[in-house]
């Protein structure tokens, strides 16, 4: 029966009825007034409103994107938070609120948030607005349904399977290897995998607690992403017990300080059992040596965690994916499509390579979803296998856009944004003033200090300490001006004042974007 | 200048232009050949193009929806999982697909889900699609940014904040007291909550780990939610020191054999520390006597939490809000909105009543994101306050929602649910072969036998064992007819065979929906 439904669905490539064709003139008036009672489902006579207010809800945000798209618009109207509550009324009225004030409220909305889409958006790892994606969301809400099980999400479940593997397949685990779930953020996932590592460690943890294994340690960089030690504290391991291992001038985690470490450790009589290595670090884009790392774990028989969320995205790169190299070797990894792949937020996998490890984790079997006795194979549920109950349906907008893309589409995104990477970098080595933290990027990020003239022959301590207050200054001018965002911070570990990160992820960027900054950062900052 | 602005925002309340007049025809023409990256930002000269291919797939959205509040449509065409994959190919392509190809690749996946906002799907805690909601989803997704900052979501940080400041009245809290945050569902609140009671009792657990503190216990109803003992095992306690307490005939928990319990583990060194009470329990949607519980709670010193994630939303009708009393007296509260509130998933929010013990216990005050020389008032950034990272934005679909029925409207929503149970109910009563597991059921959730005539007759023994199989094979067959979905369940503690469980949530049911079950069950099951 199959392959005959299957021809059936293919050959309905057929046209959905276009725009209802309609004044744009009266399209206000003959929703004037109604109130979301009026449309469906409460009067299913007034389809055509119902439809009408849709409609208008969409041209409302594609106007939005028309605009986010423009270079040359702002993308933010900066007011601080008191001026911003005098401005919109955010209070819940008694009375229900009519739909043309419902649409106004979106305008409102839009009008006064911040385009994290807009091409001289620099500010955030996951950056850009694929619109594939965005459709691919629109459908997940209209469908509203959940992930817990096969019967009431059958396809997105098949869907998030094949995904699955597909990313197995590149993260290099052999065949018949590897399980995983969609989670709410790399965080999250991350603390899927320090759990299913004490879980593959002290099973009885489960059930008994922390007080019945020996005290866990877990070890990550200096520069990992916070939410490693943000696990070990939720996981009763505590973040005492979660050392941060110095990385090279680079930001990348130092191997033999690592071995040293856990040496010491064990000599305590602490029991390492987790090592987190960071593939794309947050701030430098760092790429922790994964091989000597992975060597470490063996050696030591210690679960070798890779946090992919922001690098995990190269594998689709056949020309950068080398800078992964080793992660085929980790027993868990998270991989956020929603930053490098461009997937909407949120969007993050977490893979273990134990297949049935997740389900022992996790699983507490509730007799109201996970029956047995169901008629359709119940391995197909996923539910027992994630930490939450309800789960968001991530997976379609992904597999929508990747679909759109192809593995040849992705290539070249990624390739060309690695391109746009190397210009910034040569434009910032290249332009007076500007100074890299680190001379030679290996990822998207790039760290770089603006030192306006009259700082520039200061002594080094003077210098380092009136450059701590520069990135400040000029990003609250950017953000009065609105004309571009890029986020700063200072690194502690390595005593560097506070320095731009640059984040080049968006796929709107151009080099005049780039060329945009450089010169936006000189107007604003050459006096200071 | 606040004032002003405000004029200008409500003054313009003007129509987005209208939906572009072409010749339906003539639209699959039009983007015939082009693939996604002939859309923008790539290509920046089609914005018509992608204008139309946006507007295709909500013209498809749009003709599902009006399927899906068809009564009489089907709710789901039912695959085993291996026939589900012969029919749909889910593969990813190297190449690009075209626009067209995606489109159809929209339709094929609606035409194979499940319809859960149909007014007949009766499955889930969690029914309906409101509409109102899924336009705020569908901007929220255009916007695509984060919540952990207000740096990037000025006017979302603030329409979380004000949400929660109405949410925290409804619940009772004094002025001045309660913090909360979203979080991805209900089982993540309830960690969220578990932690924090642990961080108020032995704020060392969060450095040191739980080797560092007495072994802790908690304490929740046989019959609540199975997230509870999941948190206990994230968290390192254990599920074995997470004891269930009995519940009485329907489903409440028994504060005498809590207080009792609570002795017993003192007695034995355990250091109880955490009461879970439900408020709506999930499958009988009862209410566990909360002043009760809280008196329990106050004399030995532990936390009180209330997992109101099915019941809080009744606190939005005067007429029923007394069910919840007590929950005033809680340290902490999970409530959904997109269950009773039907915002659509996910969108749940957890209440802890001291101020800055969701940012003791969860924040690591990444450089990165938290900077405090910012140029605005830091305070306003969550994300310190969170176990995310990033966040996605739940909250605008919730406020346009609420704004679109203020609270006239959800009074309304509410109390006519209710009515429309106790309406179920009456019917279930007084229709042959039919049976109530609960009498009186005091929520939303009424859960029932059907009885064949075959079975009517049997010693009770004997029809037990016969009743377990017959709700599997109805609702197996009510799969395959597709016409309706309800979910069921065995009550194991209680020794009661699988029965169904009816949940009426959806604001589009109507007395025919439920009439309808009721005939529908009889038809498929007399034969039985």
């Amino acid at each position: 029966m199959g392959s005959l439904e299957k021809q059936e669905l293919s050959d309905k490539v057929k046209v959905a009825p276009g725009p209802t064709i309609i004044d744009p003139e009266k399209v206000l008036e003959r929703i004037d007034g109604l109130f979301a009672s009026d449309l469906l489902p409460q009067n299913p006579a007034h389809f055509e409103e119902t439809k009408l207010f849709l409609q208008q809800v969409v041209e409302i945000l594609i106007s939005y994107i028309k605009e986010e798209y423009d270079p040359n618009s702002k993308i933010l109207e900066f007011h601080h938070p008191l001026e911003m509550a005098q401005i919109i009324d955010l209070s819940i009225p008694d009375k229900p609120m009519e739909l043309t004030k419902l649409l106004q409220c979106c305008r409102d909305v839009l009008k006064l948030g911040v385009r994290t889409g807009h091409p001289r958006f620099f500010n955030q790892i996951s950056c850009g607005l694929d619109l594939v994606s965005m459709a691919g969301e629109w459908l997940t809400a209209t469908c509203n349904t959940n992930m817990f099980t096969y019967e009431i999400a059958p396809v997105f479940i098949l869907m998030e399977k094949e995904i699955i593997q597909r990313m197995i397949e590149l993260i290099g685990w052999p065949a018949g290897e590897g399980d995983a779930i969609f989670s709410p953020g790399g965080a999250i996932a991350n603390l899927y995998a320090m759990n299913a590592a004490r879980h593959h460690h002290f099973p009885r943890a489960k059930p008994l607690g922390m007080t019945s294994v020996p005290t866990l340690c877990a070890f990550t960089s200096e520069d990992c992403h916070y939410s490693i030690k943000g696990a070990a504290a939720v996981l009763g391991i505590g973040t005492d017990n979660c050392f941060s291992i110095p990385t090279d001038y680079d930001g990348r985690m130092i191997p033999e300080a690592l071995e040293q470490k856990i040496l010491k450790c064990k000599s305590e009589g602490l029991y390492p059992f987790f090592v987190c290595a960071t593939a794309g670090t947050t701030v430098y884009g760092s790429w922790d040596p994964l091989p000597q790392i992975a060597d470490v774990c063996a050696r030591h028989k210690v679960w070798m965690h890779v946090d992919a969320a922001w690098g995990g995205g190269l594998l689709l790169s056949p020309e950068h994916r080398h800078k992964l190299a080793g992660i085929e070797r980790a027993q868990s990894v998270t991989w956020n499509p929603h930053k490098l792949m461009g997937a909407l937020l949120q969007c993050s996998a977490i893979f273990i390579r134990y297949e049935g490890l997740l389900f022992q984790t996790n699983q507490q079997s509730a007799d109201y979803l996970f029956q047995q006795d169901k008629p359709y194979d119940c391995n197909y549920d996923t539910g027992d296998k994630a930490m939450q109950c309800g789960r968001h349906n991530d997976i379609f907008k992904l597999w929508l856009m990747w679909r759109s893309k192809g593995m040849e589409g992705y290539r070249r995104q990624i390739n060309r944004l690695m391109q746009l990477a190397s210009y910034f970098t040569q434009k910032i080595q290249n332009t007076e003033g500007y100074e890299m933290v680190i001379n030679q990027p290996q990822f998207l990020n790039v760290c770089f200090w603006y030192v306006p003239q009259s700082l520039r022959d200061l002594d080094p301590k003077e210098k380092a300490a009136r450059l701590e207050k520069i990135a400040p200054k000029i990003k609250q001018k950017m953000m009065e001006r609105g004309t571009t965002m890029v986020g700063y911070q200072p690194d502690l570990d390595k005593k560097r004042p506070n320095f731009f990160r640059m984040i080049i992820s968006n796929q709107a960027i151009t080099e005049a974007d780039l060329d945009f900054l450089v010169d936006e950062i000189i107007r604003i900052g050459k006096d200071l």
